[in-house]
C-alpha cells in the first residue's frame, strides 16, 4: 500500500526500518527478500511492473532499458534459473518471475554509432520504478548482480551493444522459515548510511557538517 | 498526491499522459518541467528528497550516491548555476534548489582500490526515488545531463574516484508562459515507446511478439 508521509517507523511485522525524516512509506516498505512462495507471477501484474518502469525519465528520452523475462514454469524458466549464479538460483527458484534488464549503450539509429553515456544510470531509474510498483502490488523485487553475463548474452541472444545490467527476481513473499539457516538469519530489510554522510552543502566533503532535521 | 492504480489517464490540467496498463499515478505525474516559480525550496523538503533517495537499493548495499546541493540564493547558488550548460542555466535559474549527484566508482575502504561496477545504475535508482518523493511533495525534479563536468569537479572538490552523474533542478512549477517561446512549446510531459518494444519473453528480440493486455 502506498501511503503519504504517514509514518517514519514502520511496524515490526511490516518492516523494521526507521527513516530519519518522514518519507513516503513505499520507500521503506520496498526491500529485497529471498523467501518467495513458489507461485507464478500473474502476467498482468508483471506487465504492470514493466509499464511502471517504462515511464522512467532518461537523457533525451532515449529509454535505453529492455526487459527479458520468464514467468515461473514457462518454457524458459529453467534456462533463466541456469543464468543466475548458483547462490542466487538457490533462492530465486522460488520466485514468481525472472527478468534480465539490459541497457542500450548507443543512441538509437545512428550511423556511425554514437555512445549513449547514461544508459546504466537511466536503467537504474527504470528498475527503481519497477521495484516500487511491485511493492505497491503486494510483491517484492530483488535485484541480482550475481548473474552469468556471458551465458546470458549467448542464451538470450543479447546484441553486443546492450549491457546486461542486473537480474531481477520478483514474487510473493513467504515465511523466512523456508530458507536455509544462513539465509534465514539475513532475511530482513537492510539499513542505510546516515543521511549526513551522503549530502554536502556547496562543496564535496565540506568540513561544515550538514544539519539534518525537520525544523528548518 | 500518490494514488493507487486509480486511473490510467490523468486529466489534461494535471498531466496529459495515458498509460497502457493501470499503474500508480505517481509514475505518470512525475515529469521534467522547465518552468519554475523562483521560490527557494524549504530545506526540510530538500532533506526529505535526500531521505527518499537514501533508501534506494544498491549492490551489496554500498550506497554509492552522494548529493551536493545549493538552495536558491544561498552562498553557492550563482556558482552552481555557472556549472550548468548555458541552455540549462537559463531555465534552471528559476528552480528552488540545484543538486549534483555523484557516484563512487570504487568499493569503499579497499586497498588496493576495487571497482564498483554498478555505481551509475545504483545512482539512477536513488535519483528515481528522489524525483518521486519530489512529485509527492508537490514539486518536480528535472535531471540535466548538460552540465560542465570538469568545472564541477574543480569547483566542488569532487574526488577523482567519483563520477559526476547528473545535475538536478527541483522546485515549484510555474506557468509555461514565463518561458521563452521555444521552451514554452516543449513544456509538457513526454511520451514513451510502446511497452511492446521494450520487453521480450525468453529471448531478446524474439520474433514472437509479446502480447500486452490486462486480461491474461
Amino acid at each position: 500500500m502506498i501511503t503519504k508521509n504517514e509514518t517514519t517507523t514502520l511496524t515490526k511485522s511490516d518492516n523494521i526500518r526507521t527513516s530519519q525524516l518522514p518519507v513516503d512509506a513505499q520507500f521503506l516498505r520496498r526491500w529485497s527478500p529471498r523467501a518467495y512462495d513458489n507461485s507464478a507471477l500473474p502476467k498482468k501484474d508483471l506487465m504492470t511492473l514493466f509499464e511502471a518502469a517504462r515511464w522512467a525519465p532518461s537523457a533525451y528520452n532515449v529509454q535505453p532499458w529492455r526487459f527479458i523475462y520468464s514467468i515461473r514454469d514457462d518454457d524458459n524458466w529453467n534456462l533463466f534459473l541456469s543464468l543466475l549464479d548458483p547462490f542466487n538460483a538457490e533462492w530465486a527458484k522460488r520466485s514468481g518471475a525472472l527478468i534480465f534488464l539490459v541497457s542500450d549503450t548507443q543512441v538509437p539509429n545512428r550511423n556511425p554509432p554514437k555512445p549513449f553515456p547514461s544508459h546504466s544510470f537511466d536503467a537504474g531509474a527504470a528498475w527503481m520504478q519497477l521495484a516500487l510498483q511491485a511493492q505497491s502490488l503486494g510483491y517484492q523485487a530483488h535485484a541480482m548482480g550475481g548473474i552469468l553475463h556471458q551465458k546470458i548474452a549467448a542464451a538470450l541472444n543479447i546484441p553486443e551493444r546492450f549491457k546486461i545490467e542486473i537480474g531481477i527476481a520478483v514474487g510473493q513473499m513467504a515465511s523466512p522459515d523456508i530458507l536455509p539457516k544462513s539465509l534465514k538469519e539475513r532475511e530482513q530489510p537492510s539499513t542505510r548510511l546516515p543521511l549526513e554522510q551522503l549530502i554536502f552543502n556547496g562543496v564535496f566533503r565540506s568540513l561544515k557538517p550538514v544539519e539534518v532535521n525537520n525544523e528548518s
